[in-house]
């Protein structure tokens, strides 16, 4: 069956909620941050430390890069990506959309789905509802996405108010032709996605259209494209009044520590973000006491660890002072080490905001110690 | 004190010998594999995997690496290499010379030393014997190597011979300013190393000049440069009959699977070699049934483990498949993994040879598996 959701406590100075999600491949303790794994892995690390050194209990793939390297085929001979990859926990997919209107070259929109170009090598490909689902049936995630049109910011309220009807269109064919029963012995989810850019009168409706569909749990998408985080905030707050309150949300693709922080205040529970890898790999490190460019000069002979505070592999065993020096001679180990100190720190802070939401301290926990998260050392 | 060394069994059908070594950062087991941490990493990979996962007792930086990066000013305020990259184990620093020779512009060789530029930023710098002295007991490794020049191959005769003679100068010197108590607490000692090229007159003439030197441990150079195999071995076999049978020997950057048996049964512990890690992140892989190229469109579909003979974290838990989905889509966890299971495979060779060696049939099974080895599957 479904995923299962239950709230074990919620906040009373703020719509903030800690929860469980229960799927095949084990429970999801939420509020949760979902560490990206696009093709199949989370760059640099291997599955034994999201499981091990990190206790990720749920991760990312891509359907679109997924769908284009290894294909569909491989993964259906391999028994899905769960086994593919060799990893025992829970899985999400999104549904392509977001990528293909991000990175591919697009060739043509038609209501029935999106022509494209790779973006590895040219070749031209179709999406359509009905094929992101297949895909992500073969895929095998516990959790897949519908196919939507992620609108860009900015963008014209006619022209959010026409996509938003096409991804309500194509919605309905997804849940038509979605398969609860997966085919390796274990049900798959469909979240739909709330759409509407930053109008309030899309986002409201989209979220009404969206919730009558009564899913297993919920998407807003759209967000954190480039619009100011005041206004991804109150679409989040508005979007959130609306969606029923016993199912989980998914917050896209957000964000920074405080984002979360922020968004967990507004009900979500669950998210995901290249921040924390891909900045990881370019030398920021996100520490309980500030933001660290860990190529600067000021590092170099500063020999304590790289943040005291994060639980984890790396955080309390390497100096500031090493890191900057692999990153510098641009060795490969400090990628490995920064994007382990950043994901260790992602999911130590939504342990923490669970933690203090139980606690019931959430609200002044969270306004106290963003200033400093957005602090420059 | 300097490093112990006792022969627990010598092979009654070859010169193989299992031993051990002791120094003031634990016991290596005899022969044994260095891996290379070229700038104080082993790329893609943290400590604590080569501690645990690899169980890897001793592995190696290169002094001319360190030197430019990070410096010895700031390895020194760590408390040295050990403390900077947090490794408790044992440590074998290099002594620039190959690299001075293979890697920098060199501006000028003078009987004091050499000129050369930095192949990072084109900076000038000098490196005499006791520069060189002087660097590595700052890195702080518990091995140190003397200063030499690493004949190329080929050479003829006089020039082998006139840079023996300067490598057998440069050794006297380093003697002279070397000291076994090191800066940070624990000893230090240092390896000579013999020269001479493929000529047998002059091997022989090298290997009794550093015999007679009574160090704790030597070193043969100017080997695996490009000769054919057998010439090496038959320098490495002239060799060892001069060295003392009672103290380590390390044939430097040697080399392939077979190449490590053979040498093994000539009467050599100790081995480093970037052809693990640096052919690994190529995607050639060394496994008990031969050679792979994991690139190659063959695996694509093949969900059997890497290799089921190699114990360690990766080869028996990742498929061929998979790893060449990463190294197809330049996945870093690729490097990372391919990294891994190299070692583990040169590591458990190892570890294999000395059982073999302690059972009594080292040369049989060395000369039953060689074969297999070097197959190309």
């Amino acid at each position: 069956m479904a995923i299962g959701f239950h709230i074990v406590r919620e906040d009373v100075h703020s719509r903030a909620r800690a929860g469980c999600i229960t799927t095949d491949h084990g429970v999801i303790e939420t509020p949760i941050f979902m560490p990206v794994g696009t093709a199949g892995a989370v760059k640099t690390l291997l599955q034994q430390q999201l499981d091990q050194d990190l206790q990720a209990p749920i991760i990312l793939g891509n359907t679109y890069h997924l769908y284009l390297r290894p294909g569909t085929d491989i993964l259906q001979q391999a028994g899905g990506l769960h086994r593919f990859m060799h990893w025992n926990r829970a899985l999400l997919t999104d549904s392509g959309g977001y990528q293909v209107f991000s990175l591919a070259k697009i060739r043509k929109i038609t209501e029935e789905g999106v022509w494209f170009q790779s973006h590895i090598d040219g070749s031209r490909h179709f999406f359509s509802p009905q094929r992101v689902m297949e895909i992500q049936r073969r895929i095998g995630a516990d959790i897949v996405m519908a196919f939507d049109e992620c609108t860009p910011y900015p963008c014209t309220h006619a022209y959010a108010r026409n996509s938003l009807q096409l991804t309500h269109r194509w919605l309905d064919i997804c849940l038509a032709c979605f398969q609860e029963q997966g085919l390796y012995g274990y049900s798959q989810t469909l979240f739909p996605i709330v759409q509407g850019s930053v109008y309030a009168d899309l986002r409201r409706a989209s979220a009404e259209y969206i919730a009558a569909k009564e899913t297993a749990g919920y998407a807003i998408g759209g967000l954190s494209v480039g619009e100011p985080e005041q206004m991804m905030y109150e679409m989040t707050a508005l979007v959130n009044e609306i969606l029923p309150p016993t199912k989980p949300r998914y917050l896209m693709g957000v964000g920074t520590p405080w984002n979360i922080l922020e968004s967990i205040a507004l009900g979500v529970d669950m998210f995901d973000c290249v921040m924390p890898t891909r900045n990881g790999r370019n030398g920021m490190l996100f520490t309980w006491q500030g933001i660290i460019n860990i190529r600067n000069k000021k590092w170099a002979t500063d020999f304590s660890v790289i943040d005291e505070n994060t639980t984890g592999p790396v955080s309390t065993y390497y100096s500031k002072a090493y890191l900057r020096h692999l990153f510098v001679s641009n060795e490969i180990t400090g990628l490995q080490i920064a994007t382990l100190h950043n994901l260790s720190f992602y999911l130590q802070l939504v342990r923490e905001a669970r933690k203090h939401i139980l606690q019931g301290d959430f609200l002044s926990w969270k306004n106290e110690i963003i200033p400093r998260l957005k602090s420059r050392l």
